[in-house]
């Protein structure tokens, strides 16, 4: 994605979560960083207009709309063959694995998986730091728009956790339209 | 460290944050994970006896004691140029500045900063995501104590940051006691 093009990311039947993640075009070395994106913004997620930040602090994208009802995730790993294996399922797809198949397509190392941007994922905090694991609550439909702040590489994951009710038991496909 | 062995960090002054980063002895690009941690323990901060563990889920390090009011934060990235640069400060010493160069007394190459666990750090989380920087409320003697659950390199930075509050507006020393 040039810098100032928009992409949306779009729950088609609603209740799914999505891993994003984003690196810089010129560098890959280069990523969106979730820490760093907290420590700009002092926040767990930008509001809308403002920026996920790179860990070299630089402006990578911006979050441009949303129409969810709000709840998105910058706290929890991308879902990897260890979390399957500990929940008992040796063999299964993975957000993490996904993510490396679509950076090879292009020619890139994924190196360590970045902590993830988790659309649509909803993990409150609670009293004294406890996290709870609920079901997203995006409808059918509901979408998050992200604006590139530089040129940059995006790769979506449809999480396909189905061990856990954080995709409401049943992943579903995610569409990603470049605007 | 060698696996089972303790690791005791002292802010002997008292106010003061340190950034503890901690590597697999046997391949340093295997690290604690933050991102993951949280993912293990359902927290934003291991409680007493729970683990700290690495981008491949295994476990590293176990929090053994905490002498401390017990305010730790794993959401803020570690202070480094740009940071000081955004400040006014275009030269300054980082923690991720000292993570390098301690690594590098080691041979080690540190490449991109991990999310550290940031010691006596309190970075509350209040209404709607919003984090607020506070200044650390460890008394003079406070110590929190690490075990390491496999062989492990550790590297420890007192945070140099004094220009906001989170030091007290006065960096002081911490001591690393190995038991």
């Amino acid at each position: 994605m040039a810098a100032g093009r928009r992409v949306r990311v779009v729950d088609l039947e609603g209740g799914q979560v999505g891993d994003l993640f984003a690196y810089a075009a010129d560098d890959p070395r280069e990523r969106l960083s979730a820490a760093h994106t907290r420590s700009e913004t002092s926040r767990l997620f930008p509001a809308l207009g403002e920026a996920f930040v790179t860990d070299r602090r630089r402006p990578i994208l911006t979050l441009a709309g949303d129409t969810s009802p709000g709840s998105h995730d910058m706290l929890i790993a991308a879902c990897d063959p260890a979390r399957y294996a500990a929940l008992g399922v040796p063999v299964h797809r993975s957000c993490a694995r996904n993510l490396d198949l679509a950076l090879a397509e292009l020619g890139l190392e994924a190196g360590t998986t970045p902590q993830p941007v988790n659309v649509f994922m909803r993990i409150p905090v609670e009293e004294a730091g406890r996290l709870r694991w609920l079901p997203a609550e995006s409808r059918a439909g509901d979408s998050i728009t992200f604006e590139a702040a530089m040129d940059c590489v995006i790769a979506l994951s449809a999480c396909p956790q189905d061990q856990v009710g954080i995709n409401n038991g049943r992943p579903t496909p995610l569409a990603i339209d470049v605007l």
